[in-house]
């Protein structure tokens, strides 16, 4: 299973490090490979927020077939909306994985792509109505950590990618081993 | 207020990152100044645990003084046991920062240290035991996320961090500004 978390300039920290952390435990509690990893547009030092220097481990260009495409959120992710490069990038990925997955304000962007046209949805609750701007088609969910809509899963602010890793672990792999990923993890999961 | 946090070839990712995120969102909702980085031994990158590479802010030679020292765990915690330069690092800011924290088996280290001498600490679960053996005049705390003994802060496994720095925020600045913190990270505290 490869998992590629995307990360740019100002994205915010917990957004991807939340997943990153929760789907690589996945391997310390079972005999599943669950491969994670960054992808940034190039593969130089991205300056995510709060100082925060993160060398990528692939580029959009190098990177392995994926499984799981997560985008987080941010400041940094509103400059992404006008990078035609990562947008057909993220369009192209999307026919191709089992699942693309947002955090926080990553929702926007799979919103300006027109993916979640007629879908649920959610996003950082500072930014249900630009998610409504986006597209007034969304079904805005404004109570739930998460919101499922099979390929495409959203999550709300920030620590909530972590609460949307413990649904897809849940959902590929079983309630047991997303149990044993909360206990490892010391989270507490509904 | 600088806050560093130690970062070393198999920290574990949310142990550092955790409070990385919770002390960063201060600044956004609040006018205080809560200035975050990253401190490692070189200033080499780091190969964190779940593939991720961090390039450090400063290395332990030149960073600037510091208010709050932070040591995450993972299994390179135990690989700092045998750093005799680290640790006399981790000593001197001991001696100079109004508190120094640890998540996980970041506590191994104070503990190796001799910083938790008949004092109260917790550890990340599995660890209780190595705990105990390094130093048995410490009073293992198994039930709490954290461990408050004033200078010093133990916090439980991976996650535990995040708790333990809404209850440092609280400490610090007070109850309002770590509920602001919270509900912009979308996470619950107690």
């Amino acid at each position: 299973m490869n998992i590629g978390i995307l990360v740019f300039d100002d994205v915010e920290v917990l957004d991807f490090c939340g997943p990153l952390e929760t789907f690589s435990v996945v391997n310390d509690v079972s005999d599943t490979k669950s491969n994670v990893f960054t992808i940034s547009k190039r593969k130089n030092p991205v300056q995510a927020r709060s100082n925060l220097i993160v060398k990528s481990n692939y580029s959009i260009k190098d990177h392995p077939a994926l499984d799981i495409l997560i985008i987080p959120g941010g400041n940094g992710a509103r400059k992404i909306f006008n990078d035609e490069e990562i947008l057909k990038w993220i369009y192209i990925q999307y026919g191709r994985v089992k699942y693309l997955l947002s955090v926080c304000t990553g929702a926007l962007i799979l919103a300006k792509l027109g993916l979640l046209l007629n879908k649920k949805a959610t996003t950082h609750h500072t930014c249900f109505h630009l998610l409504e701007e986006i597209d007034p088609t969304i079904e805005i969910v404004r109570d739930q950590r998460f919101v499922d809509e099979d390929k495409i899963v959203t999550s709300g602010g920030i620590s909530a990618g972590i609460d949307m890793s413990f649904f897809m672990i849940e959902k590929i792999w079983g309630e047991d081993l997303a149990k044993a990923v909360a206990k490892e993890m010391e989270y507490y999961i509904s």
